[in-house]
């Protein structure tokens, strides 16, 4: 086993993670009703996503010797545990540098376009995710990426139709989500930008080709810009990096405190 | 010694900590400099007291029969520490129920006119409190009180007269300073509403007559509002509470979350 393969696993969770928790932020907020509900039950897919990641994680870093799990997380905590690591212990008990989510997830929500635009760029980038790893060597990821897949083909006609709802529809509609389009933009390059894991998982064929990803993204991103008469972003914007090495915004320290508490102040509490 | 009397020096040391918090919020976010840096000066002032209240709490407690310690606070965290509890302890490992503080002080800041009306209606209550308290039989919180009467005294006159700067201002200004204070004032009362502590310390001659506190507040906070131009506020009006029996806003779970990462994170962390 490498240890690329951990760090691998745990973008893709961190990742799925995260944009679950931002989402769920929408829960009784929604526009309408039947959107909330959509919304809410797209966080759910993204979390049960995140534990299938997580839980594949855990058996991955408790197969660790023991030297090279003592070094893998900079928190203090993992030191100390007297058990086996969890989907749980991955979640609620790692601090922020530890965490390898790009930083478009983490974004704040911003209003519905912000929220909706965030979906459209990383619901494109998960379908040919899965697709993709769907192929890989390893038997569990490749099972993990089937189940995954169904959810995110949903979640992306669902973000897809509302860039198409308000990019042609009213004026006001339209440059909301225009501006929203083009702010988000500059974190969408991170996803195809190859970390180290992503490089190894290639090479030993269990990831993902991000370069072959990238230019099918564009491909289906500009087909719907196209469809919702909205500009096409430019391919060479200047992008934001630095979540997949643990280098975050400001954000993910809040979610963090605010999605941690539990487990921090009850620690091993059970429902 | 009394459970009361801890329970008393809790609850002053929570208003002071949670102001504090609140206040600092806006370092570096101030209108004009001066002012930014008379707020954050104004938040160390809080945090002080809360620091010195909380070293006289953390003595209390600790010299609590261990029954009587056990049922103290809620959080679990508290039965399995191996050593004595400190100002930190009581600041970073509480749970939000055992917070006694009014919910005036955990609500948000809003803008300008929102915070200094907050910080209007406390620090004229804490001027009269620790005036109060230097006449205690405690001669601990007697010096407590003397030494943070001076700053209160300086915070009542910062906040007055931005009461009287915005009441009597422009249009603008004077709208959005009564809209304010129209706001904070349903969490005025609970300032002057006795706890069981309150009457127990008063009963025992330590703690201040919060009656008596409520009819000079009253006159002089009247004073102000009419320099400023601005609407009496009814003296009977609807009152929140819950605070100082540990039922919080909603605020008070994201403060807590925020101020106790690190501490929950990384336990017994020293600088």
């Amino acid at each position: 086993m490498s240890i690329n393969k951990l760090k691998y696993v745990l973008q893709h969770a961190d990742n799925a993670l995260i944009m679950g928790h931002r989402i769920s932020e929408w829960c009784g907020h929604g526009p309408i009703l039947e959107q909330d509900i959509a919304l809410t039950n797209t966080a759910l897919d993204h979390l049960g996503q995140a534990r299938s990641l997580y839980q594949y994680a855990a058996d991955l870093y408790n197969g660790l010797p023991d030297a090279e799990k003592a070094d893998f997380f900079s928190s203090p905590v993992f030191a100390g545990l007297q058990t086996p690591v969890t989907e749980d212990t991955l979640a609620y008990l790692r601090d922020g540098w530890d965490f390898r989510n790009v930083l478009l997830a983490e974004q704040g929500n911003g209003d519905w376009a912000y929220t909706i635009a965030r979906s459209f760029l990383y619901d494109n980038y998960t379908v040919l995710l899965y697709t993709a790893l769907q192929q890989s060597n390893d038997e569990r990821l490749a099972a993990i990426a089937e189940k995954s897949l169904k959810e995110a083909l949903y979640h992306r006609k669902w973000s897809s139709e509302w860039v198409i709802r308000l990019g042609d529809g009213t004026e006001e509609s339209h440059a909301r989500m225009k501006e929203a389009m083009e702010e988000r933009w500059s974190f969408a390059g991170e996803m195809f930008i190859g970390s180290e894991a992503d490089k190894a998982m290639l090479a030993e064929g269990a990831g993902a080709d991000l370069e072959a990803l990238k230019s099918q993204w564009s491909n289906r991103v500009n087909e719907v810009l196209t469809e919702a008469t909205l500009d096409l972003q430019p391919a060479d914007a200047w992008m934001q990096t630095g979540g997949k090495d643990g280098n975050h915004s400001e954000h993910l320290g809040y979610i963090l405190a605010e999605m941690q508490y539990m487990q921090r102040a009850y620690p091993g509490m059970e429902w």
